[in-house]
């Protein structure tokens, strides 16, 4: 079997190669080759050095992703994208990545199904981001999509080519909408949604957090360890059991910032919570309140699909998977 | 005011250019200029043949849309398309007309106004094909896109374009979701919704028509007056009133065919019914069978968007515009 990762370089896609090397299959076949592609090009997962071509590849620039799907890889996954905040300062930048690329792999994909009968698997991360408020709690399966960002859009509107595409039978797509991805792991980053992995983060190790908004406001979240766990069902999937709806809000955690506190609290004790600073910010809270609180995820549950059940849990796997399972 | 209407040698795109002519003017705002643009040059409303500027124009080729918005209308009705049934035999026809023929033009507006501050109306037809089934009846605003043809496709991704360009102020945009136009006059015609009109315009002239699906169908209808009453409504409306949500589905008269017919057999008697010749076709039945039943419309409702009350109106009307009122 042949996988290919595109968006290889980022959190989720290294993770994702490293538990694929890592199975050496993927639903019961032997993973003979992977294909890692990302703008720069990626790191090769242990233990599959030799099975692995590395690209360095910007699927929007002309040829790009022909190379790619001239290897035929029996799997895609498209993980590439630039962030929200980007996507919302460079508005052409923002079309071009994580629209026309997408849109170009999905071309190159039909003309060498049309060529050779060709129909991989293809998994696209798509975003609750496509969600904007007013929203209900929680969002079910069927409610419209109403991005309030670029970012949002360019992904709305990539779920709608991946459900045509595979409609066609061009592949065989599936689309995943990820929650938050908390705790994330690495150094405090600019993104407005940097704080709510931060201030679990931090504290865990003994260093400061900064809180911009108050503790009433509520969002969406899985593991890192889910959202590897989202994509490796996805790529094994019965779709006839999807049907022409193919993209899905995936399982994941609601909670409030305040939730989230009290489950450091359980974890680390009072002087962890201490470690958070309050430093409103009235930008950032009016950003985060237009996010997502909550997803019914009903479809993707009765696929299969699992994610943590609380907050607690969230922190148990971050200890687990980045700290080495203690304090 | 200058009123550009693209797609202006479509049925719908001659009456509303004939509507603002004889109107002369546009919310309280005389016109002084027309620019009527089709794939082959649009004739002008009669009275305004020397206000208008006539263009052929694909507004996928090169630089057509650009020659189109230098001329800076005030107004841009883009009811340009092709249907759904070419749409879905050419995949790739389909996409550049009615997605990137859509899409240039909104950068073509995006260069203008970051040139010149250029911020035109931009009021698009979208269309119901945006729903596939299941569905509930009536369909709510809130509810999830499903399309289930290239086309329907094609213009919801349309929709959120037109919904980011409106955010981010490059132009201010709404789109409508037009039902099903009936009756729709002229030659009875092969698309696959050709039999909700041919069965009454046929027989109320005497001609029989033939049915190829049963009586239960249900289906969403409005006039071709209602939509040039929709079109002109959305070139005035206060935009602040509608929101980040750009794009409202119209209302419109929900009828089974059994019901059409009813109202068909009020106006014109038992004569007419029977022209109405019964083919029965499983694969129209089929197709026509996944579209929507009707919907709420509540938001366009509460916005002033008024479509007929039912079929019998919907048949006055066509009395009325097309047959000089009286059978």
């Amino acid at each position: 079997m042949h996988i290919a990762i595109i968006g290889a370089a980022g959190m989720i896609g290294r993770k994702l190669g490293q538990a694929l090397a890592a199975a050496g299959q993927l639903g019961g076949r032997p993973i003979e080759r992977f294909t890692l592609a990302d703008v720069l090009a990626p790191a090769a997962p242990p233990g599959a050095e030799a099975a692995s071509t590395l690209l360095a590849a910007d699927l929007s620039a002309p040829g790009q992703a022909e190379r790619l799907v001239a290897q035929r890889p029996d799997v895609i996954f498209h993980l590439a994208a630039i962030v929200s905040g980007e996507a919302e300062d460079d508005f052409e930048k923002g079309y071009r990545i994580n629209l026309d690329g997408t849109r170009l792999l999905f071309e190159a994909i039909r003309a060498e199904s049309g060529r050779s009968g060709y129909r991989p698997r293809v998994v696209f991360t798509s975003s609750i981001a496509v969600y904007g408020a007013p929203l209900p709690m929680p969002i079910p399966d069927d409610f419209l999509h109403t991005p309030l960002t670029s970012y949002g859009t360019q992904k709305a509107i990539c779920e709608l080519l991946l459900s045509d595409y595979s409609r066609r039978g061009f592949f065989d797509g599936i689309g995943i909408r990820l929650p938050t991805i908390c705790v994330r792991p690495g150094k405090p980053n600019k993104a407005a949604s940097g704080f709510f992995s931060s201030i679990v983060r931090e504290p865990l190790i003994g260093q400061e957090a900064v809180l911009p908004v108050p503790e009433d406001v509520r969002h969406w979240h899985a593991s890192p360890r889910s959202a590897v766990g989202f994509l490796l069902h996805a790529a094994t999937l019965d779709l006839a059991r999807v049907g022409p709806r193919r993209n899905l809000s995936m399982p994941g955690v609601s909670a409030t910032v305040g939730e989230q506190i009290q489950a450091l609290r359980r974890h680390a004790g009072e002087q962890a919570v201490r470690l958070i600073r309050r430093e409103p910010d009235p930008r950032i809270t009016e950003i985060v309140r237009s996010w997502a609180p909550g997803f019914a995820a009903t479809r993707a549950r009765e696929l299969g699909f699992v994610a943590e059940q609380d907050f607690d849990e969230i922190i148990r796997v971050h200890v687990q998977d980045e700290l080495g399972g203690s304090l």
